[in-house]
């Protein structure tokens, strides 16, 4: 059997020797070999930061959200050959799909994010200006920029498919080329899914390399400007996150590791409620998708004391209806674990389980099987263990890595937080209750142990995401023992690939830095109106200046007539005084608005589309009868959209009276036509 | 004479033994002795976890925050005998003020932050909400809560006011009692800093503890819920680091490490420039202030080869101006290193670049002395370096830390990108240039090297906080060789304590749980207007419903008129159809916002005392004349201001019409009286 080949520097490379047997967990049959022997991995992090970097820093962040939608889109073609090969790593294809849509779906969500909240351009800029001195000449703002290395990206076994993806995407995202490294057991599935990637050829060369078998030296190469992501066992993150490269050049390492994950079930809830059925239900879900091989995996069921029993019975009565066996069949709900080898780490964490456990329901050495070889495949039957006392430590420390669970009664709220927290750090946990208070409190007595937290409740239990699925838009990862990390939550997982720098500049400076006006520059006004550039000839700090416009007693009184808004302040002297930001009647913030757009807009139709919203409005003085109003609009970001006519270009609104104070300060969202109407 | 005692477990502890001696920087004379003998670290944690942090966390941001702001005035009045304590670290009256007047600043900067930017509670939530499910009954938000344990923080030698305070700040904010360890040389200082701090009362008892001397087993103590900050030596921080408990425990560990910081002037300036004066005259003051001793002090400067005599001899003239000696002295510039030691290390380090560089001003071994003995102070003079081959290792590895720089010529924008680079990491960088295209280029090139970068021209030299100055706001800390850390940057650095946790739940759940009212939880509407409750009687959910109001053509027409807002889309009924967004003529968005207000308000004098502002407003679908407005208000947050009569009300505001389409969305941020008024 030919051993799978790395896809490293350009080019497939094929193992300078046969490899090590991978195989299937069904059948126990060799399905592939797999090994890096020969491969250079030096030279594969050069090719990623001289070719693929480069490349992908050039695109904009709108450019390389478009290509990872390509990327979703043609990968969701090739589904079904995904789903079979699927079947091979034990998996049904309820599973596959929970890992390959999954993981297409990450790259859907990216892909919209990436448009929406992130820039047109090649630099993200966070958070607000911060004024640095006195006189507004000197100011600080954060920018992101992407990393000049490589993701190398180290998977687990259990998601083959979702894994890499999830890994891939933000990086992509950040114009960060990704080298990625599956788990040997079900390497095959991840290197067909790069070489489809591959031959799709949307990615740029370099920007996705994969090495299948051994890291060797890979991370000896590792610069101050590459990072690290992995995904698998505690033992194996630490052992990384001490390596003396990693730690030298302080390498961004970043550790999702398993958790003992718990789920807690409110005092509220009886036998009979619907949030009974709903914690069973999820329970029973978490331990048999994927065989119970997920890191999100419910481990610790705590339930009140007075009911351990119902729980138990109800639990082994939905466990007794799981089918196990050939994943192929339909009838099929739970498949293989991952290989013998899997198994046997089961077993033998169970065994150090025992001590302080007992076994509720399942044998951990005898299940019936469908349709398939029971010594051959790497089958197991559910396992419901329970701890009849809570506090003992084993039951908190030791994972069994499969369809196993443990049920620990608890006798208050306090206890119930405590035993979350003997778990030292999880990657999700769930409470599972009708009682906002109990969830309050227990989501803030738990959430520092967390990184992901459900409150689940029979009304909302169908639109439930469900406890073992990480969201895209949402943090994966978790303190402690899920090993400190945090991967995707949007956009955060982009900016876990990029360096954020506080940059000290004159605004002017820092204007021609980010390519958005800042407050402080020159605004530049001209002959012709803004509003009557389209958004090719528009520039930053372009800018029309209106006014001035008298507010009289009578504008105000016909405002407040007209529209209906009567409040004191307007219309009502002496309770206006009687106030204590006014001293007397003031004009409606509304009426300032209004008169203000009625000073900048330029009235013939022209490139400007629409004004769709504004942000950041504040009133900061208020407009007496008398006052004269004048209003500047300054171009301050103009931002194309991939595929569209229009952009949408975003004005500094000041709008400020006699003696030169601002009255009101806001932005002005607008659409913009490309070319001439 | 009696070694500094440390503050632990809720008293003074005297160490079991003499300890080490300290000695004046200037006199050589012993002034302390230092020894942690006899402290036991595990119980001083747990002291800090079971006293300090449960007192902290009940407290809300805005409290913490005032008690910042009490603490920094409290201080402020103890800054003269800081002042004269820093004398015998060496330190001039200008470095202390660097040191004391920089801490005490950190302090009332965070506790403005606080106030402003953070909640009236205990919880932060951060970001937008996620919609998880189509029928939005199902959400992700993500919450920030303090972490359960203790920010242990170890400081460096140069400076030992601001070090412990920048670091104290952000934890304190965050709800998370600290464990301060200043370095040995310069302990004296931090020890009274902390005795005043301890005597003014003012934090909670447990919330600020001191350790001077070594750290013993202090890391083996650490838990999953601690945290390490460390600035010191790089070689220091990746021994803590690989501490196998750090790694065991995934503990979250900060660093701040010296690094190669670069100045690059641009190849814009010739000599007479006035931005050649500015970036002379910011080395000069980068070398010599704290004797160089700043992690943050330039010590690459990179020059146009073409103008490298030019910079060397005008650097030169001014270091000849510079006085060493005593720093009570007021004629003194120049004070001594923290002690002989450092002096040693420098000079060791002088002879190590000696290989790639040559002494153009300066003498390791010689220096005049005002007012002191050269020989039991430690005093250096500045020393100017330069490389006349830019590419050799040494000058971008070795650090002097001391007032040693070098100066390299550099022969195109690229070459100084790649030269900035060999520093691999850097805290800080400057760019001296008058030029903005020349400024982007270098901040783009070096940013993903960089902390905080600085562009200095000479219209803006005189704001500039300048290039050794950590700001409160900005973030602190740098890749690679710098640590790969990150410190304050204002809110990011209380969020460095804390943990973030995705909440999945319904939208009444989540309600429950972070006391804002979540868009799709049930309103509330009653008998008593919204806005004749003040802040103790109104509820999150609380609601006014109120319309339809039908927007006429006649309203379009007179609003156009009245405010003149004659825009095409209102007033040409061809023009708009052409539009791609318009059917026709569309009701204003002011109209339809100032209809709303129309609607919503109630005119009697009352407890809503303004509308100062507008958030996130979306128009969503067009108004044509004949659509009917109906508006829901709801309150959504309310947070009480901290010694005010008002608080701040946050309203979602949705516009509907007749077809139950939203027209509008928005925030409306009101100011509400706390009691009857």
């Amino acid at each position: 059997m030919a051993p799978l080949s790395s896809y490293v520097s350009g080019a497939w490379h094929v193992p300078a020797d046969e490899g090590a047997p991978l195989r299937d967990a069904v059948t126990g049959a060799e399905i592939a070999r797999i090994s890096s022997t020969g491969v250079d991995f030096g030279a594969a992090l050069d090719h990623g930061r001289r070719v693929g970097g480069p490349v992908l820093r050039e695109l904009t962040f709108h450019q390389r959200a478009a290509l990872l939608k390509a990327l979703a889109s043609e990968l969701r073609g090739h589904r079904d050959e995904l789903y079979d090969l699927s079947l091979r790593t034990g998996a049904t294809l309820g599973d596959a799909k929970f890992d390959v849509d999954g993981g297409i779906g990450v790259l859907f969500s990216y892909a919209s994010k990436g448009r929406r909240e992130l820039p047109a351009g090649t630099v993200y800029v966070e958070g607000g200006l911060e004024p640095l001195s006195k006189g507004g000449g000197f100011v600080g703002q954060h920018i992101c920029t992407p990393l000049l290395g490589v993701a190398v990206q180290i998977n687990a076994f259990n998601f083959p498919v979702w894994g890499p993806l999830e890994k891939l995407a933000p990086a992509f995202l950040a114009g960060v080329p990704s080298l990625v490294k599956p788990a040997g057991q079900t390497a095959y599935l991840t290197a067909r899914l790069v070489e489809l990637i591959i031959e799709s050829g949307l990615l740029p060369e370099g920007s996705l390399q994969l090495v299948c078998g051994d890291a060797g030296d890979l991370l000896d190469h590792l610069t101050e400007q590459d990072l690290v992501a992995f995904t698998g066992s505690a033992t194996t993150a630490a052992l990384l996150r001490a390596h003396p490269v990693v730690v030298a050049r302080s390498v961004r390492f970043n550790a999702e590791a398993d958790s003992l994950n718990c789920s807690i079930l409110g005092p509220d809830v009886r036998p009979g409620d619907p949030e009974f059925e709903v914690f069973v239900g999820q329970l029973v879900t978490e331990m048999t998708v994927k065989a119970g091989q997920k890191c999100t995996a419910i481990r610790r069921a705590l339930v009140p004391a007075e009911i351990i029993d119902e729980v138990e019975q109800a639990v082994a009565a939905r466990l007794a209806d799981v089918t196990v066996g050939n994943p192929a069949d339909p009838g099929v709900k739970m498949g293989a674990l991952a290989g013998l080898g899997q198994r046997e780490e089961v077993r033998r964490s169970l065994k150090a389980l025992s001590v302080a456990t007992r076994m509720v329901f399942g044998d951990p050495d005898r299940v019936e099987v469908v349709d398939a070889d029971a010594e051959l495949g790497a089958f197991m039957s559910p396992i419901l263990l329970r701890a009849d006392d809570p506090d003992r430590d084993e039951p908190h420390e030791v994972e069994a890595f499969g369809p196993v669970s443990t049920l620990f009664p608890y006798t208050s709220p306090g206890h119930a937080v405590e035993l979350a927290a003997r778990g030292r750090g999880s990657l999700a946990g769930s409470i599972v209750t009708a009682d906002p208070d109990f969830a309050r409190d227990m989501v803030l007595g738990v959430a520092p142990w967390h990184g992901r937290l459900l409150v689940v409740d029979a009304e909302t239990a169908g639109e439930s995401t469900g406890h073992g699925s990480p969201m895209p838009a949402l943090v994966h990862g978790g303190p402690g023992r899920a090993g400190g990390g945090e991967e995707m939550g949007g956009i955060r997982g982009v900016l876990h690939h990029m360096q954020r720098t506080a940059v000290q500049a004159s605004p002017r400076m820092l204007t021609a830095l980010t390519g958005r006006w800042t407050p402080g520059t020159e605004r530049r006004t001209g002959d012709v109106h803004p509003f009557r550039k389209h958004l090719g000839e528009l520039r930053v700090g372009d800018t029309v200046v209106a006014g001035p416009r008298t507010v009289t007693l009578a504008d105000i009184e016909h405002f407040a007539e007209f529209t209906g808004d009567t409040f004191y302040a307007h219309t009502d002297d002496e309770a206006a005084r009687a106030n204590p930001f006014f001293d007397g009647r003031v004009a409606h913030g509304y009426l300032i608005l209004s008169f203000a757009a009625g000073l900048f807009v330029h009235p013939d139709p022209g490139p400007v589309l629409a004004n769709y919203g504004l942000e950041n409005l504040r009133f900061l003085t208020p407009v007496y009868p008398g006052d004269e109003l004048t209003v500047t609009l300054t171009a301050k970001r103009i931002e194309p959209r991939q595929g569209a006519d229009y952009g949408e270009v975003r004005w500094d609104a000041d709008v400020t009276k006699q003696d030169g104070s601002s009255v009101a300060k806001y932005d002005v969202l607008t659409l913009v036509a490309n070319g001439e109407q």
